[in-house]
């Protein structure tokens, strides 16, 4: 739940700020990043169990704003459910990989089909598995919900929770880094 | 999840109560107004996914009682959902516009419908596809958990947050600048 | 979400103290008392809706103990879903009264049923429809997210907010005034 | 919601770590220890109800590496639901009890089914009828939002509440007593 006493973003050092003006591809871990770690389960008659996740409508709206910017934007996430997979298509993610076990790999992959080097791209994560990525990439973000192994890991954390604008405090650390969030607040839709 | 502590309204300035005493129709947005942001997505087996929405008792008890106070209510919304749809009737809400990617346009035929001039119409939003609306009506109303570019644009902000009670804040605004509702509080129904 | 630094009640005066001595039946409220206030409408594929309710788990161990020590239990609320039904009967409550908008005529009904007086009545309330019985019973309890007027109107006001424990917070409040508490603690089942 | 100012763990006594050292078995009430204590029940049109609940990724990440350490985990739960069995199958559970109203007797079957004494267990409560158990283990923890009851029953009390992490707390208090942690935090997977 919001609390409208956050801070909206934490501090932007100029080391920071250098490291997200070259950044082109965003990707971000999914519980505890684009969910605030809950893992929802709907118990049916029938035994069998159904997932649910709650996103957040601002990370939305800026992940929308960045691929209009030119980004690309993906997930790496260790578990598979629908919703992700929706909520990538509705957020215009390119890059899509969950059942993900070991992150690295797959990294690799999206380097490649991105045609972009570790400097170019962004990762947002909050738990052990996400840091072998974090220590590769040009900017590693980690949550304020982030584990303390994780933070330390990061260039940057965010004051904004995962599922709570995390992301969108990110969408606009990068677009205003590169000059771009002024022009973009216009081209907004609901 | 309300917190106890959170004031239960902000101070209302002299002109912005000017302001309130025209205001004959109450517009909202949804996602972050309505409720606190969240997307929320339930899995099926099958490959679907349904949507969640979260709502407030306090706002829906607030925009019944605004109704039966004579004022006209509606929602502008850019995501589409049957919930939206029942909540929308369980409050009496007159417009209701979903799957609305760009605003104004529909703004100005709900003007129409209803016979008013922006001055006459109070419009609640949080992120930036809202602004459009709230540079015209003659209230414009940011919620506490406002994107701060929507807060720049707003006559007043709201002490709680979307989906939280801050429909309800406006509500008694409204109603209060309007000497209203003291008498109202007798007719509330359950 | 449980805060941990929330206070865990409030100080009870001897007035309240004395009031909560004769109470033999607990009449509560449900959205914003045995819930946080949020409605939640799952959206089907069919354009119907579900609704969902977050109910809190010390609550109902309370509701439990309160019934074992002899007291009787009820609800009575403008809405109507199975959800309440359900958890009325797990909570072992008596008198169960959904789809209410004015509720005094179903409380005599109650105090009819249980062949109680009003000082014999406590009652849990958040919102303007509760205050005309709050006027009646002999203790008449807001909880800590209640509007201000509800609170006006009551003898006490939980430290704790609805759906988050304040209900088993009036159910101490009552054993504790009767001197039954230490003896229910052994007596707890889960 | 994670409260990115809250403590990521309280701090753990020398003899707290002592007793810690001693633990091969993990066990967990479900209701405020896995999950936040909300009881969620969804309303379905032919008058019957489903239940959801709400655990934690980092308290699933957490149970995953302590049992590649080596340990043992279980649960100990009143209510019974499909999806209390699949997160259990998630976490690696190998001590699986739903329904249960009285807990010392399967308490007392995990003893005899893992081989273990009272000193090598570990068991994590947040209501009254967790404290039979409580008083037996090795190691007692309360969650941050137990009642008072059961906080003085504990040898240890959590920063993290339950369903945000409470149980990640213990885990990494455990595996840090024991000089795993360090060694773990690379085999991680998401």
């Amino acid at each position: 739940m919001p609390n409208h006493k956050r801070p909206i973003a934490a501090p932007v050092s100029a080391a920071v700020a250098k490291r997200a003006r070259r950044i082109r591809v965003l990707l971000v871990d999914v519980d505890g990043v684009l969910t605030d770690g809950h893992v929802w389960l709907l118990s049916q008659l029938d035994g069998t169990t159904l997932e649910l996740k709650s996103f957040h409508s601002q990370d939305g709206a800026g992940l929308t704003i960045l691929k209009l910017a030119g980004f690309r934007t993906g997930l790496i996430t260790g578990r598979e459910s629908a919703a992700v997979a929706r909520r990538a298509a509705e957020c215009g993610m390119e890059f899509v990989y969950q059942s993900v076990a070991v992150k690295v790999p797959v990294y690799e992959e999206i380097l490649s089909r991105a045609a972009v080097q570790d400097d170019e791209v962004a990762y947002v994560g909050d738990d052990l598995p996400d840091i072998p990525v974090m220590k590769r990439v040009g900017l590693a973000v980690a949550v304020a919900n982030a584990m303390p192994e994780v933070k330390r890991a990061a260039h940057y954390t965010t004051a904004r929770s995962g599922g709570d604008g995390a992301v969108r405090e990110v969408v606009e650390l990068l677009l205003k880094a590169q000059g771009r969030w002024e022009e973009m607040i216009g081209k907004a839709r609901a």
